[in-house]
């Protein structure tokens, strides 16, 4: 298969982490004879930095004429304490998003045998949690109007959702049911918020069509509290932006490491693979960075092309790495001075040579 | 002292474990002379259904009389599912803090070491956490200008904030930590919202003038993370309504029960006690809903008085409960058939004669 894939790197740890899931497709390519090439465009801070601007005009023209981009993080530590700047690297990703008209966010949480023990929740809670979070990524208080009043005392955003925004993603998340435990759970806050009951009265609707699935409401302040609770008891969740936004970090507890979870943004024409965690601009370049969700995002892309070998290969490696403890020190705990190369590293040997990897 | 107190037990649980909060400051008034008085009123799924009403002109004009508020829980299963009715229990609620100007809602997080346990974290993990979290109460998305089209098909809600509302609970929240561990994280969702860029920059601005509190930051995705990964960090957490409303919630997994968590709502004017959990009609009237979160309300509610000898019976009361597992089955492993009722009565035994209770 030929695949165009633009890589987005962006801010902090990005490009590390980045490069260990380019390094890994570029083993896959090799092994399965595809020819995949890699096309890197600006975003985010370094965007700013080079061009005024987060998003400039040639990496949208890239992203477009890709097949499926692979995109690292943004953000760094200036912005966030900075809250007058207009020009801001989120804006980069925020516009991507839409531009690209990436509705669907499909956020995997899976917590791993090995890795139980690394949680700060029991074991028994969370062993066998297997959750797939269906976030909409390009509506909600995200993209409504904002203002700011002239004296800059008011400041307002707009949470604003239509049936046709609802229902494109909600089929989407019933069908996932369908295939797997056949449950459903919408997260909203509908006993305060008019876009919530919207969404409820829309998902409602559409239940009819999927008669072999349970579905079930949760209101967002109590589905954070069992999510930590009882995690088990979700298949899929399906939610707005925001709420699915601190769903899916605050999942990441049960993962062990927020370093583990990759994501796939979803359109009608583009298809997007990201690391969930952000640009950590705090330890980058230090080479401690996990490349783990960066490379599973790579998986998720080769998921999406029907290249089911070459994803279940990547998560072998992924999985041997974690068995064998050549992890980054936000889970390592056997050997000092696995770097985030090293571990690329490895599952790129691994991709290789399968039968005979062994940390050397 | 005199103290008149409104009391609206409202719906579901709310009736059971206010009628234990009323117990115990009735014992407490016996012990130590004071005289309060106890006016109930309509709130919430039962005042629709016996005036059509969420919040009858009747309670507003007891809560404004009152010196305070004790209030249960409101809303029902019926309506959960109903996101068409427009007459909703939670505006009761909803109405009832914004009348009364109450703009600050104080919720502590305290692990309780005889509980350490029964958390789903590690007991190592949440060891000695003590959290104040400030919410908002009055402004942000709840009380924004909420629209539905016409053909039923777009619906938004605007969150807005001034820095007048902002300004004065951060000053609260501020003064909180100076006579706590002298740390402040305002929680936002700044990299988005420009209400949350407002927040960060009115509180900037105020940091100066508390030049030994620690200010901090943190966007509530990585927030919802960080509290259930390292909960210890955290001393005073302000946030908007919203937030607020999700943190708490998802904080009772640290203190293992939601029915364990207490606030107060405050104002310039008013003063309203209530336990954080909701309605639970589903277990309403069994005997077997916590009461001590509504009894921590009332000790909050006695605090509030400078009654600090009182509310400390009362604590110690909570205590002495959990310790010797008179506990409902929430929190009981030990005992069957602790009731409700049995919580309440053990405690008013304890204020009764604080050296001599014990199971009988
Ligand atoms: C950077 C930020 C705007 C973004 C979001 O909230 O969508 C990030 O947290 C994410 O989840 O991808
Ligand atoms: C009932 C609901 C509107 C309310 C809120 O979200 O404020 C409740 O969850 C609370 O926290 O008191």
């Amino acid at each position: 298969m030929k695949l165009n894939i633009a890589v987005l790197p962006g801010d902090g740890i990005g490009p590390e982490v980045i490069a260990q899931a380019v390094k890994v497709l570029k083993a896959i390519a090799m092994e399965y004879n595809h020819v995949f090439t890699f096309q890197h465009a600006l975003v985010g801070a370094s965007a700013i930095e080079k061009t005024n601007n987060p998003l400039p005009e040639e990496t949208i023209d890239i992203c477009e004429k890709a097949d499926a981009i692979l995109f690292g993080a943004i953000g760094n530590a200036a912005f966030d304490l900075d809250p007058y700047a207009k020009i801001r690297p989120e804006q980069g990703l925020l516009r991507l998003r839409k531009s690209l008209g990436l509705y669907t966010n499909i956020r995997p949480v899976i917590a791993y045998d090995d890795l139980l023990n690394k949680s700060s929740l029991k074991k028994k809670q969370i062993a066998n949690t297997n959750i797939l979070i269906y976030r909409e990524l390009t509506g909600g208080i995200y993209f409504g109007e904002k203002k700011l009043s002239e004296d800059g005392n008011t400041a307002s955003d707009i949470c604003e959702y239509t049936r046709f925004e609802v229902e494109r993603i909600a089929h989407l998340a019933f069908k996932a049911a369908q295939s797997r435990k056949r449950k459903l759970t919408l997260v909203d806050k509908a006993n305060a918020l008019e876009s919530s009951r919207l969404w409820r009265r829309v998902v409602q609707e559409l239940a009819p069509q999927y008669p072999n699935v349970h579905l079930n409401f949760m209101y967002i302040d109590n589905a954070a509290m069992e999510l930590i609770m009882n995690p088990r008891q979700f298949d899929v969740i399906l939610t707005e932006n925001m709420f699915g936004d601190i769903l899916s970090e605050e999942a990441s507890v049960i993962v062990g490491s927020i370093g583990l979870l990759a994501s796939a943004s979803l359109g009608d024409k583009h298809a997007m693979f990201e690391p969930i965690h952000g640009a950590y601009s705090k330890i980058a370049n230090k080479g401690i960075a996990n490349p783990i969700a960066a490379i599973l995002a790579a998986a998720m892309l080769l998921d999406h092309f029907g290249l089911d070998d070459e994803a279940a290969l990547v998560r072998e490696g992924v999985d041997k790495s974690l068995k064998l403890h050549i992890t980054t020190p936000d889970l390592n705990t056997k050997y000092d001075n696995i770097t985030t190369t090293k571990v690329g590293d490895f599952i790129e040997d691994f991709i290789n040579n399968p039968d005979e990897t062994n940390l050397n």
